[in-house]
């Protein structure tokens, strides 16, 4: 099958590379139907993580080909979203809701799913069937419930997002938007995305955002401080991961607020006198995606929300490399991949 | 009127100082009916932090002598607990019950309550008065309320400690003391107290600890994860401060647990990626003690808690040196200081 491999910081390819095959009774084995670019992709493609011939991918849609023998709710035919993080869903991590720090969990990415296969180890515990065969216009939200939106929703829930409450989200990213999303969908009252791009900025209203602000760091805090009667934000969502964006989430959350982080955490060290000062709550993490399903795929089969807008280049697999640098260069905000 | 000046690290007298007097139509003063040393008034007397003739104590009880023209709620001759730090009760932050983090807060420790009266600012939103005089056995436990234990009881609640939960308790001072019996009343299932020193053992099964882990550090955790299949607790308190107690709290918690943090800070760094890959909530800083003050007078009035006994020594005010001597060696836990 063909799939994509980063050989080094900015040199992906596509190349033939084995077909996946069963290895434990519950893995499934699915045809991908969409992948996609992430941009915790772009940290190893701009050579701030290591990389070395490694597959690269973990969000997917797709078909099951095959199930082991001990795979019982998902069956052969079923389109199925799934996590980045493969779970069991039984334990009592899983059952708390934290499938995605399940002892037994895979990252998708060590395989790879930008390819036309993938295996899904447990498979019942991390994948989720749509019912039947969904609208090929639902595919790119569907896509999108794998990772980005599972993500933005998950720093949502974190930051405690409700109604009555300002919420202020850092990043504007994929993640950064759904998050929008997310606190729009949980009720909060005021959403503050903080963008200097229009087009982001555009699809920041679109997914629920009431104001815009363009100031970052200090000036960024001073900002909603002006905004909320000098207090800060309830709620604030982190969705880059450096230490400015950290600190400018910490510190635009009023004393007993909530910052949900989500940003793969890059060089950063909070100060415990910060925090201590702040009188914030903090949490986050990899988001527990699996959670979200089943209230993901009926919101969009039912129309109620579009992730998939987040999606605004659609390539083929083969153009993986032309995918890669229009994210890295910001051309694009998220590129699909059609298989 | 006499009050506790520490000129220099380990350098502790009691000296004259002038009579405190009404300086906003918010305050109130007190007679001081008890005072004591805090753990953190020992980070100046071992120059860990900068000192220099400075008041000390920031935990009181005592009865009204005066109040300002605009003090409504308090009356002369009320006896009273407060918090250390003031609030108005009244802004968004306090009513959100983050009172130790009202704008307008000021830090009892800068005004000194190890003395024979002092000036209460905001005494409407910082006081709570007791139904009468309370019985003469019932001031150290009202005295506890002040700060230990309202530190203790909200680490507690930022560990989320309820009933069918493992909570651990790193730091076997007053506040971790205070902290299990906080779980205990919060109805936590399993209490592991994290403590070396047999006395303090004793008084943490006394307030309920079940289990007791004499390991710190990596082996602490590891003892932790082997009592909770491996796991983690649900929540864990930091009552210590270092940068040590608080990643033995953080890796002792299960992912999506919760760490309440209440030791003050001494160089601290949390890195960013271990909090990522922890996924725990962290939540915590100063007490908002006047939260709990009323439900603390209930429950010591009616003897069903009785903080107190973390008093294991009990001095005049005169001898105020040989309190912070016993602390600094370990002899006494916390010391009472009578007036």
């Amino acid at each position: 099958m063909r799939g994509v491999i980063m050989e080094a910081p900015g040199d992906v390819r596509v190349e033939e590379r084995p077909d996946p095959v069963l290895k434990e009774p519950t893995d499934a084995i699915i045809r991908v139907a969409a992948a996609c670019v992430c941009g915790s992709d772009l940290w190893p493609y701009r050579g701030l993580e290591p990389v070395s011939h490694q597959v690269m991918g973990h969000e997917y849609v797709g078909v099951v080909e095959d199930v082991g023998s001990e795979v019982k709710t998902i069956k052969i035919g079923d389109f199925v979203v799934g996590s980045f993080w493969t779970s069991d869903n039984t334990c009592e991590i899983c059952r708390a809701g934290y499938q995605s720090y399940c002892p037994h969990r895979t990252l998708m990415g060590t395989i790879g799913t930008q390819a036309e296969y993938a295996r899904i180890p447990l498979a019942d515990g991390t994948l989720v069937a749509t019912p039947g065969m969904p609208d090929p216009e639902l595919i790119p939200s569907l896509l999108a419930a794998s990772d980005v939106l599972g993500t933005g929703w998950f720093a949502a829930v974190s930051a405690q997002a409700a109604p009555g409450k300002t919420v202020a989200v850092v990043g504007d990213g994929a993640v950064g938007l759904c998050g929008v999303l997310g606190a729009k969908q949980l009720g909060a009252e005021r959403i503050i995305a903080m963008s200097r791009h229009s087009d982001r900025q555009a699809l920041a209203r679109d997914f629920g955002a009431t104001d815009i602000v363009e100031l970052r760091g200090d000036e960024g805090v001073a900002a909603i401080k002006d905004m909320t009667n000098g207090y800060g934000a309830h709620g604030v969502i982190e969705a880059v991961g450096t230490q400015q964006s950290m600190m400018q989430a910490i510190n635009s959350t009023r004393p007993g607020g909530h910052v949900g982080f989500v940003g793969v955490s890059h060089d950063q060290n909070i100060n415990g006198m910060d925090l201590f000062n702040a009188g914030i709550h903090l949490a986050g993490g990899g988001a527990p995606v699996r959670r979200f399903l089943p209230q993901f795929i009926e919101l969009i089969g039912n129309r109620s929300i579009n992730p998939g807008k987040v999606f605004d280049l659609t390539l083929p697999l083969d153009k993986a490399d032309e995918a890669y640098k229009a994210m890295d260069e910001r051309r694009a905000t998220k590129v699909l991949l059609t298989l």
